[in-house]
């Protein structure tokens, strides 16, 4: 922390990141005061009745001017305009981030801006989420454990990365650090690619004229495998245009490979099918493994 | 059952789930012995040193000789070659079952013997299982809330129809019944493309160049999408040659679907992304619902 008192939190957005954000910022004593604006007023009684905020507005301007530290927790697109107006001039705000699942957009946003003003945006991506959305969903222990990808510019104030990654830790999450275009095409193989996966998946066998039977006799294979498609439908829209050219390439890749799978499948050739299957199973049980053994790793990782 | 004494159940195959089987019956009282025949003597040693069966031997003529109800719980293309021999001639098995993912294949083979002899056969499929594999991953709840489909032909003799529903039931399965072909299609979409997507998403992004990065912030929704991936290569393997057919058919049905969604991406075009991933939705939290319900429902149900 650069100040001795707690800060105030701003958050934009009181769905189920913001939300959950509120709530393990006040469990875990980093902030003083949460005051949270949405565009909606319905999710902000909720939340102020629920004692998950302190304060709301519907008012921007009177979020900047009410905050230390801005947390931008609404949906990729939304967020662009909003850290437009964060950036125009100095308010309150001393260090600004947020939680949207692509972030190339946003930093070239950031990057219109002059170093003075842009240096005090840090962005970044809590790899934690539900198939739930909402406030009524917020969770506080929702990051704790979870990874958080931060992917400040060369801009971008020391003081307010180190801040927002004392936030993230004080939260129970581990910070790592890549550059946004990097973080966006890994993200697209291992969130963006799966959902799309997932819905494409539900969107097929609810065309199907057996649609009844196949519901009625999916086992937990397809419960775990198409959860995602739950997801919120807005917020999986923005990632799909957000990060549109890593997605293409990504599905594209994809394709090729159902393709072959398909063409063993056809030429009945057994080997090749096991050969790939066998494949697959050692790298995914490495990933259990590897993700077993992750939590206590990533706790001696430090910003590279 | 039409016995009064228990009865002596031969399991071909002491796999998870013929081990499972064999926890579940003795742990049920349903069965007096089970005596394990596989083609392999390590697992045969090692469940009959766990206590998981009574008797073990690699003779599968012994194994016809000791048992009145036999289940076979090899891997589809296994339990064809099994089931002709059981088959050949009266032995002291009075009902064959089996529980292999695809089905016409086995009744194509029990079609091919007079009805005096297939009449003791009635295929069956319980639609539970697990990413793990093996007598030591056997579970005795592996089928207490799970669905059973069983496929009986015209020919299955009635009494041997309800010895095989009476022995899932006991062990806390629900039984429903459908034709071969119409199992087979239904779960093509429900299970066994689910399983060719896991293995393509795994198999896709090990190729990539940023596999290590792509692993390593890998988060819940990929974990849970990819879990089957795990799943036995040999078993999959058979599967895919076993459901050639309607396996094909619902890839190429998901590959139109995707590319459709790859289209919408690639167009920019926000409305019509929106609208799959929220009909998606709908569809898949009406399943979740459904799913929780479905316990209690289905315990009403009845044989057709």
């Amino acid at each position: 922390m650069s100040e001795t008192s707690a800060p105030s939190i701003g958050i934009a957005g009181l769905g189920l990141i913001g939300g959950s954000l509120a709530l393990a910022v006040k469990a875990s004593g980093y902030a003083d005061t949460v005051i949270a604006w949405d565009s909606d007023a319905e999710p902000l009684e909720k939340g102020l009745s629920a004692g998950v905020v302190d304060a709301v507005t519907t008012d921007f301007n009177d979020l900047l001017a009410k905050s230390d530290i801005l947390i931008l927790a609404v949906p990729t697109q939304a967020a662009g305009p909003l850290l437009e107006v964060a950036l125009q001039e100095p308010t309150r705000v001393r260090v600004i981030t947020d939680v949207a699942s692509v972030k190339a957009p946003l930093v070239a946003v950031a990057a219109k801006f002059d170093s003075e003003c842009a240096k005090r945006f840090v962005a970044g991506h809590p790899i934690a989420g539900s198939e739930r959305s909402g406030v009524e969903a917020a969770d506080a222990n929702l990051f704790r454990d979870h990874r958080v990808i931060l992917t400040p510019t060369e801009e971008a104030d020391d003081v307010a990365v180190r801040d927002v990654a004392a936030l993230w830790t004080s939260l129970g999450a581990q910070v790592s650090y890549m550059s946004a275009d990097e973080h966006d095409r890994v993200l697209a193989a291992t969130s963006h690619l799966p959902h799309m996966l997932a819905y494409a998946l539900v969107d097929t066998l609810a065309a199907s004229p057996t649609k009844e039977d196949i519901f009625r006799y999916a086992a937990g294979g397809f419960r775990d495998f198409s959860r995602i498609a739950s997801s919120d439908p807005v917020m999986w829209r923005d990632v799909a245009l957000c990060n549109r050219e890593a997605l293409l390439e990504v599905i594209s890749d994809f394709e090729n490979h159902l393709h072959s799978l398909r063409a063993f499948i056809d030429a009945g050739d057994g080997e090749s099918l096991r050969s790939l299957f066998s494949d697959a199973k050692t790298v995914r049980d490495d990933f259990s493994r590897d993700l077993e053994q992750g939590a206590a790793r990533s706790q001696h990782q430090n910003r590279r």
